[in-house]
């Protein structure tokens, strides 16, 4: 083992972005079909959620956990996770992961844990992050004025956490007008919103008003980009329709999550533009085996104090530790390469592993002290 | 040699889309120019068909099997080339393709062996994929309604092949509406296309009705994606384009063909939908040495039972082979890696060439013995 | 040292897009700001530009020229530049960057070298590469007919020159109608802009008017393709959007510049079309690490007599240096790849060196002894 692979192993990660494990005990087509992201129906009888990269990345690198030998046989893998209460294997992953700090998405999170029960179960700290299209269902709830109702609940609601997050992926995607809407146009918007039952955003108006009431609070926004499942359209997905929004957002960070096929577009953004991250949350874990390969493709164009770390975990416990497993694996097997070729020194190859793994994060969420004393620590 | 490699050596392959072989002579300048697949006009004369990726392996890998040194000269090879007949080389280069299955699209066909001949120079059994653009032009020249015309015909060939095929990413492209249209939509848009002499079918509704009637058949229906030859614009040519058509497409399997640049965005089709599988031939031929860095891509999202192998060779004998010998070495190469890498187990290795090899094809092209006797075995 | 890697290592190259090397002295900010393409703000003060591909890169390859160790921390690299002044820095790097000929653009020159100057400073030829957009404002503050003047102008000014350059990435985009407009529109548009104050061309009539004068001259057309600054819209700079332009382009060569993320696509289109060419600089020098993947890429569709090197570089003399010695590194480590795996011979991989290196850009640029004779050799 080289010193390099050794502090790979070792540097404490922060998960930027993540959602809660499972608590609640489930069944084998559960846990199949969680090892899909992009299909929305349940897997075809003639297939397994475990002929994929990411379920041989599970029996590879999870089974060891549960005592069972690297590769174990699905049906195995199975027996041996039923014995187990979700609880029992939160703590055996979270707990292994190395993460010191999880960014939890609770905009999505039927089922799963809250962010104090992540705090609790891992061992560490937790952070809330809270989805602007929650923030307009529960203004389109509220009494009186929409605007002033949303503007209200996410100063209210943004106090306590460590930032904000945008499905507009989910809700249309990035390609169109991306300017702020003006008072009007947002009061008619919400009315006729309203008048229709206030159920799942998607009318443009109001995304792009919440898009705008987020730079104004400027905690850092982060958007699902790329690779989703398939009520997302992947074409309008690609970051590079962000271009004007980027153009007019300041400093407020913009974090784009996943990014998988668009990854090297998005690094592009990381490099133009002073607030703009790159993330490759969801894909590492998906690409199980290849996720060096993109990993690779992650450390092109974006300047390196603009990267950071996700799993974008969510569901079983596995997938939390998996994303740092598989990223720690990538990025010795990706820096050890550009060392051996002559292009990185080792010194310099552990500093970038520091800045990805932790020190960018700990940069834009201000998770210094005073922060995590606030928050949900157990 | 690896226990690993001596399986892919020996595998048999389904070359679930290909054309048929040369039968006639030709010059060295035909031959040239069919190792070029975008160029539409004749090469250049600064340039040659050999100094390219195809050319060059075919030089490496089918040189020997004419008696030759791997890396033969252009010129040698050519004149090997030209001491045998069509026919002699086709059964030199068939039969050690180690193919057990050929899929023929008899849509183009000029000068080319048909699925007979296939089957008799192979030693193989070979079976058809009917296009359906073709059905639309002779149900265009049929008596009576076009649209029963069109189902009648459909049914009638459909029930002696295998399935069908769509050229559709060369009529306009895969952007825009492909939602079925109406009886009347349809009536109009035949008359039209009649009176106008009923050539190459462009018509978007006649081709939207053909797309539809082909799901119905219910046998797999296959996709020129991406790549090809300069009449199709590429970028329209992005299987994204397809979600919306493959949202309505129920269970009929669609297999995305050849996909470059776009095998990750047909990975993640294949992902994202139980009847969505993925290919990468034709690309394979043409990248030559660069072949294992597309067949890495194309084990991203895919699930491993979504994925099948083809050749899409079109007349010089050389690339039916060489599509089987390019995708042992590259897969070899690939899944070497992921199991040195600790990320796969050998066994789930050579259980994965299976899959691609011929057990996906078989399942859902129905190849079992019951279909196989009434083929075209010789 | 294996034989390829020395011909690698030995082989001229013409670099065929390049700007000049700063002559005037600037402090680090300028410096860092340079290892930046895409950001047109000044860097974060939280952020460097030597922490970047390029940045590691100009340690790694650069410091040595300077006396100093290889990775040279940034702080002692900046030290020593700051001792030489910019014209020593230029003669340490072009000097050493094995480059016979220099293609030098003229259309964005503040602050660098003229061509001379860089014949001069290099000890090698320069010829220059003429702007159109440059070439249209001149013709906007001509006397008289607008298409004229531009023709007048055009014809004058590329008498002496190898090649003309297009923006039009930075104009608005590739997607769109780009067939030649009648006369009556060209004088309507010139009226227009004229009239507006004929400053930075955007004018869609004008820029077609402006690309179909450079196809009648005849000598090779650059177009600036995907990666550059922010000003761009990427995605309309995918080349792909240029396909209706290029089946009307005829034998006039046009060469993709750049091409980072659409390289690929790029590549497709040197192999569609007899006159397309493919070059990756600017890339190469910004992936740092990562080029070997890149050039890799560059040899998949893209016919080996279709693709040329440049380094793109402007300003940091190292730049001019960089380039070379990147793509001397990536190609060999991407061509041994190719023999070590037994798909390519070593004289094969020689000969292709050559091509990209000299021999393909010394064909399409005419730099044969009587155009050098007359050209700005110092």
């Amino acid at each position: 083992m080289t010193a390099l692979a050794d502090h790979i192993a070792g540097v404490p990660l922060i998960d930027q972005h993540a959602h809660g494990c499972w608590l609640g005990a489930g069944d084998r087509l559960r846990f199949e079909n969680a090892l899909n992201e992009a299909n929305t129906a349940p897997l075809a009888d003639f297939d397994s959620g475990f002929d994929t990269q990411i379920g041989f990345a599970v029996r590879a690198h999870c089974a060891p956990l549960l005592g069972l030998p690297e590769h174990a046989e699905p049906h195995d893998y199975w027996r041996r996770r039923s014995q187990l209460t979700e609880a029992e294997l939160a703590r055996v992953f979270l707990q292994a992961a190395g993460v010191s700090d999880w960014l939890i998405d609770t905009g999505y999170a039927n089922g799963v844990a809250d962010v104090s029960q992540v705090a609790e179960l891992s061992n560490g700290r937790a952070h809330e992050v809270v989805r602007l299209e929650q923030v307009a269902e529960q203004a389109a709830k509220a009494a009186g004025d929409y605007a002033s109702a949303f503007e209200q609940i996410l100063r209210q609601r943004t106090a306590a956490v460590v930032g904000t997050k945008s499905v507009l992926a989910y809700r249309g995607g990035f390609d169109g007008d991306l300017s702020e809407p003006s008072a009007a146009e947002v009061a008619e918007a919400a009315d006729r919103w309203r008048d229709s039952g206030g159920q799942r955003l998607t009318d443009r108006v109001l995304l792009r008003f919440g898009l705008h009431q987020a730079l104004r609070v400027g905690k850092p926004l982060q958007f699902h980009v790329g690779f989703g499942d398939r009520d997302c359209d992947l074409h309008k997905a690609n970051p590079l329709y962000l271009l004007d929004f980027l153009r007019q957002s300041g400093d407020t960070p913009i974090v784009l999550l996943h990014c998988y096929p668009y990854e090297r577009e998005a690094g592009y953004l990381a490099q133009a533009f002073n607030n703009v991250y790159l993330d490759g949350g969801l894909s590492v874990n998906h690409l199980g085996a290849r996720a060096p390969a993109f990993i690779a493709r992650l450390l092109e164009l974006a300047p390196f104090r603009k990267i950071v770390y996700s799993s974008d975990a969510f569901g079983p416990a596995e997938l939390h530790y998996l994303g740092t497993t598989l990223w720690r694996k990538g990025i010795d097997r990706v820096l050890s390469g550009f060392v051996d070729n002559g292009d990185w020194s080792s010194a310099d190859a552990a500093r970038v592993v520091d800045l990805i793994a932790h020190v960018n994060a700990e940069r834009i969420y201000r998770l210094d002290a005073g922060v995590r004393d606030d928050d949900t620590r157990v």
